[in-house]
């Protein structure tokens, strides 16, 4: 049964990436919240913007954390 | 059982595309958002846009970051 | 148990094409907030369609992505 830690490698990097779904999500839902907030008022476009991003970049970082864990599982393991 | 491997392979890359349908879901939210924001204010629609795009990027770097996988798991591995 | 390998590529294409639901619900949700915001300011309509547009070839493309792999799975693997 040669290979079959190879192919469960891939099986678990793919479950890895299952968890990119939760970020992809969650930064749909603050950016549709900074769009609504800047058509309400749009005098606050500038820091809606800025929390915008700072919120971005911590939902990739999540996305980011299972992409590691992906490529550790394939190519460190 | 040869082959086991390439299967497994299969079904890693096929799970990895299952972190897809969280950028998929994200965008539509944020772009309903943009979208109901234009309506209710068209003076902010340049805004409402540029963030809209700036979103829809990082959204799709997390679909992106699921394709490299699913591609690594497919060629490299 | 030979056509065990065709069997688990089978189920990889299909689990890399339930990345597919959500880039169709996500243009759902898209179109559905441009819907009502056509239907809230009519005037606006030409802006909105633009970036719905926009919005949807974005998430198409999500789509496509886990077209591509389970393609790939299919028939490159």
């Amino acid at each position: 049964m040669e290979g079959l830690d190879v192919g469960l490698k891939a099986v678990g990097a793919g479950l890895a990436m299952v968890g990119a779904f939760g970020p992809g999500i969650g930064i749909g839902l603050m950016v549709q919240g900074a769009m609504q907030g800047i058509a309400r008022n749009p005098d606050a476009a500038g820091a809606i913007q800025t929390n915008m991003i700072l919120g971005i970049v911590f939902a990739e970082a999540v996305a980011i954390y299972a992409l590691v864990v992906a490529l550790v599982v394939l190519f460190v393991l």
